[in-house]
């Protein structure tokens, strides 16, 4: 999937999308529901959290809420779930506590592993919509080791929007063609590549659970086509 | 000067002042200048460059200017700076090399190891006046394993602005006597001891150089005074 014309010494930073492409939000929600409320449809639980996602930044970016993190989106979205779960009765610190599920997600199997060889020949950010304190308590919980955490909460826009794209590029000073995002969604891939950015895409076919298997084979466009981190260093010469 | 009320469980958060705190930035540039233009007196030459440094800020902070990153301040010092030191025949790649001696600087000889401790229990962060890829191309010459990378440049003020330290409790959703600044600067210090964080200072009599000793000598109202970063790390029983 190596175009021709793709030099890996050409980029200098790698900024890796998180929920999907880094951890595994499916299965961590799944395991935890399992052990704290085992009553509850894990599977459909996180599908249907995880479903409130883009609606809720939705409601942000076109103006009818104002500025608001990850960690408060989901705790929205998670109130209005209660009912079809039968949680009401959780109470307040049980509530928070759930929500934080979201720092607590577990990498992929490969992720620590992959980001630790790609660390010694490029500088690794995260460019997650989660806020920063989100991607740093799951960074020092999974053992993930970011150079650097970017997140839509410093460029206040969520991904797709150019601004978080570029301002990866702006940071470090860079032409967008020196930066790479890695990701697993085709989205967020085009995002980046309308911006001049370079693009992998990571396979992450359980990314909703076994249940529902993503359609992982290669689209035209990205730069790079690995199935996990370790073989995006394989394919980087890392 | 352990205050008797100070317990260190009740701090999770380390935020850490870089320029002076961490890194060596007047040894650093005395070493550059030797290298790279020996005919220039390089103590003269740092302590020039540092002290446009807050009068910069200031003109930031004012509105003079617009927001502006350290390195672009850098710049605009350095440029004027260059008369004086003989240095106006530099071309406009050397002088952005020079400039860039702010991303090499070199940690003080304990803090990769002082830090490392740290990590092990606390959640440690840069606040920096610093921009974060300064701050992320430094840690990552210099081996400086933080957590995350917290600058001006997130919050849009420069220390001893209160929405720096207000902004680190605020990134990790907790109240600021959870939040400890690490710094070798009594102002700054005082700047986040009036937002309600803890303080700790630290020794850096060397950080004018040896010709301008610093006094070191502890100040009443910080919870902890240190020699250095293994020194803090001993008192936090890390």
């Amino acid at each position: 999937m190596h175009t021709p014309q793709f030099a890996p010494d050409s980029c200098q930073v790698l900024a890796f999308d998180i929920f999907g492409t880094v951890v595994d939000w499916h299965g961590s929600i799944v395991r935890e529901m399992q052990a704290l409320y085992p009553q509850v449809d894990g599977d459909a639980f996180a599908l249907a959290w995880r479903a409130g996602y883009k609606p809720a930044m939705q409601r942000v970016m076109s103006g009818e809420l104002g500025w608001t993190l990850i960690d408060d989106l989901n705790r929205m979205i998670l109130d209005n779930l209660l009912p079809d779960f039968g949680l009401t009765h959780l109470n307040e610190a049980e509530l928070q506590h759930l929500n934080r599920v979201w720092h607590r997600l577990d990498a992929w199997p490969d992720s620590v592993a992959g980001l630790t060889r790609l660390k010694r020949k490029y500088t690794i950010t995260t460019l997650s919509n989660g806020n920063i304190g989100l991607l740093t308590n799951m960074a020092k919980r999974a053992g993930l080791p970011w150079d650097c955490v970017l997140s839509a909460e410093v460029f206040h826009a969520y991904k797709p929007d150019p601004a978080t794209y570029l301002g990866v590029a702006k940071v470090f000073n860079l032409a967008p063609e020196q930066v790479m995002l890695v990701a697993a969604h085709h989205e967020d891939l085009a995002g980046a590549r309308a911006c001049g950015l370079r693009t992998a895409y990571i396979e992450r076919p359980l990314e909703f659970g076994a249940n529902q298997p993503k359609d992982v084979s290669p689209q035209a466009g990205n730069d790079l086509h690995a199935t996990n981190l370790n073989g995006l260093a394989d394919q980087l010469g890392c």
